[in-house]
């Protein structure tokens, strides 16, 4: 992306405020609601994104829960496509399938609904942070249980040093900005 | 809105499906998810939110977790202005302002971060589903105790039944769609 300046992704950084021992002691927490809550720096954002998957053959693309839904709701606008919501279990209210995974804090299950997608469909997944990689990984599934075709994990940041790119090393990952 | 034919409003509303007991038995579920995984539909949707408030001064949109992020993601990015998330308690990472209500299905708390707007900022609520107005109710509350102020609280749609637009008669609440 030959448009992106470097002082354009440090100003992007700069409005990620770091939260000291959240959610729990020892945890570093990358609050991004300064930079969504900007709105020049929100649409620089989408503008990255859109950069990045107006070309490419997308159906649809999955959000994941909550924050995902920010992005996931802005790019499906602008891309004029559908929105697939994955949610953690009880929250989708028709037929789902489900996957469960170990999260840095907890074992938890991911659901999609069944008929979310027809088969073969490109989908985009699209979440703010990439960490472990755990939950990416279960909605990848997802996708795939669903007959979708994935495109690429698309993330606002990712925390390299939870290791998450390697986790999903069968995917195309990508992210706008990279933390330690 | 003059433009809107009813015969869209119709179409529109084909696409929520319903979903019996859900999430306990005898609730009957408005599912969204049929609408705004579809593209054209979705678009729909967000056309007739920027008819309503392209021309009002809004500074901010207020967003209630989870599926008000969809909404007021994509037009926090047509609008070109800041989205604030408004979520369970435990959620945000800042130091927050809290709000405890009770819902159709038990008590909860909801928080917004303190430092999200500005005094006297005008700030649009979004969310998908008015039903009794608990945390619609809680919304604009943590609205006011940041200092901003409430342009009105819009909804994909209403669920005339359960009579929230009564206990947000104080404020200006507008919807696109009416169920019973």
């Amino acid at each position: 992306m030959t448009f992106l300046l470097q002082s354009t992704l440090c100003r992007l950084k700069e409005k990620v405020r770091d939260i000291p021992d959240f959610p729990k002691k020892g945890v570093l927490f990358r609050d991004i609601t300064p930079l969504i809550g900007d709105g020049q720096f929100f649409r620089l954002v989408m503008m990255i994104f859109l950069e990045r998957y107006q070309r490419r053959k997308i159906d649809k693309i999955a959000a994941i829960d909550a924050r995902g839904f920010i992005f996931a709701g802005a790019l499906a606008h602008i891309l004029g496509i559908g929105l697939i919501p994955i949610r953690k279990k009880g929250k989708l209210p028709y037929q789902t399938f489900e996957t469960q995974y170990a999260s840095e804090y907890g074992l938890n299950t991911l659901t999609i609904h069944r008929d979310a997608m027809r088969k073969g469909e490109q989908v985009l997944i699209l979440d703010d942070v990439l960490a472990t990689g755990g939950t990416a990984e279960a909605a990848a599934k997802l996708v795939e249980s669903c007959g979708g075709s994935l495109v690429e994990l698309g993330f606002l940041m990712e925390l390299r040093g939870l290791k998450g790119k390697e986790r999903l090393s069968r995917y195309p990952v990508y992210s706008i900005l990279q933390f330690p």
